[in-house]
């Protein structure tokens, strides 16, 4: 132990064996457990979705890092060009009209994270990311393929617009009027990515051209 | 485009605004939404938990990424020590009686990502890992401190002892057969970690001493 047991309990609220024995734990995760949840307590202040995908992480890697299978797999994220050298894109949002996307990749080829750090309308302040982490499955469970986390946190930015002036119209829905539905969306775009991965590596299709894979 | 309309089109169930109207989206996203889901639904194959801690990401991940943290922030496992100098350690696991908990930390630190890679009994095959996420809430919320994502995957060996020969006892419960208290059972950890981390970092108290941060 690197602290004594003295200062651990100075901190108020803290569960451990030490003061709350095993059967007692049992007895409270039992309590807390609940056989339902309501969809705001699971997804209101972060949007997590899971799916295992049968290509190999690495791939499923190249694949995300490269911001283009936005336009393959988003509903939505279509025509994207580079805005400059600093690897910031713009493109349409078509979900709803005339609607600018700015988006970036950030990527950790080591740690397998990619991000998508996006905006509607400004390339400024970059505030919606799209979190995304693959884990080998091989590791966490006991297979081929990959597993794909993807996470997205409630912003205050999706229940105000800050810059409503450059709106390209006054009854433009914001992003964050759909917010409630950010888990059935991404549900949809996530059975497409797992769909195109699949099939791809099924039928030995490239997934990602040489190109474009040095680019990621 | 990287590829042809047509050539998506002949992936299987691709729903994209080329074929499925934006108007369309929205309404097979509100049929899909959910008031609530059942905890099987959220927590069976996948469990994940997030929180909010008013820390600074590397401290969270400094914090993480030292295997002694497990003997606060965690209900129950405790005397951990070196096995060798590849990183893997031995302790006990409280939750039941004489149990030896095998761990080794795989951390990035430019991603910030922390796993456990764990298992009771023997540490030659670590398949309960324990994925974390440190993400600057500043990036996705706007604010100081840290998001904090932890992952659990469902391993068939959660449901099946891989080597029941090595069990303690007989009657030792099986880490798998409360794999459904996981979400409330972890809830009642990440609690514990984020009442720690904000204590500390509130009282100017060091939250990982020098000697084991040079070790993380």
């Amino acid at each position: 132990m690197r602290v004594s047991e003295a200062e651990l309990a100075e901190i108020p609220g803290i569960v451990r064996v030490e003061n709350t024995p095993a059967p007692e734990v049992f007895r409270i995760a039992e309590r807390e457990a609940k056989e339902s949840y309501s969809s705001k307590e699971i997804y209101h202040d972060f949007c997590t979705l899971h799916a295992y995908i049968d290509c190999p992480p690495q791939v499923v890697f190249d694949y995300l890092a490269d911001i283009r299978s936005l336009e393959e797999f988003t509903v939505s994220a279509r025509e994207l060009e580079p805005v400059d050298d600093d690897g910031l894109w713009v493109g349409w949002d078509r979900i709803v009209p005339d609607t600018r996307l700015y988006a970036k990749v950030v990527a950790n080829r080591d740690a397998l994270t990619v991000d998508y750090h996006c905006a509607w309308d400004q390339g400024d302040e970059l505030w919606m990311v799209y979190l995304y982490r693959v884990v080998p499955a091989r590791t966490v469970l006991g297979t081929q393929g990959s597993v794909l986390l993807w996470t997205n946190c409630h912003h205050p930015h999706y229940d105000v617009n800050p810059r409503p002036e450059l709106a390209p119209s006054k009854d433009r829905l914001w992003v964050g009027d759909f917010w409630h539905l950010f888990y059935p969306g991404h549900k949809i775009e996530l059975d497409n990515l797992k769909a195109i991965l699949e099939y791809r590596h099924a039928n030995g299709i490239s997934i990602v051209d040489s190109q474009r894979q040095a680019r990621g």
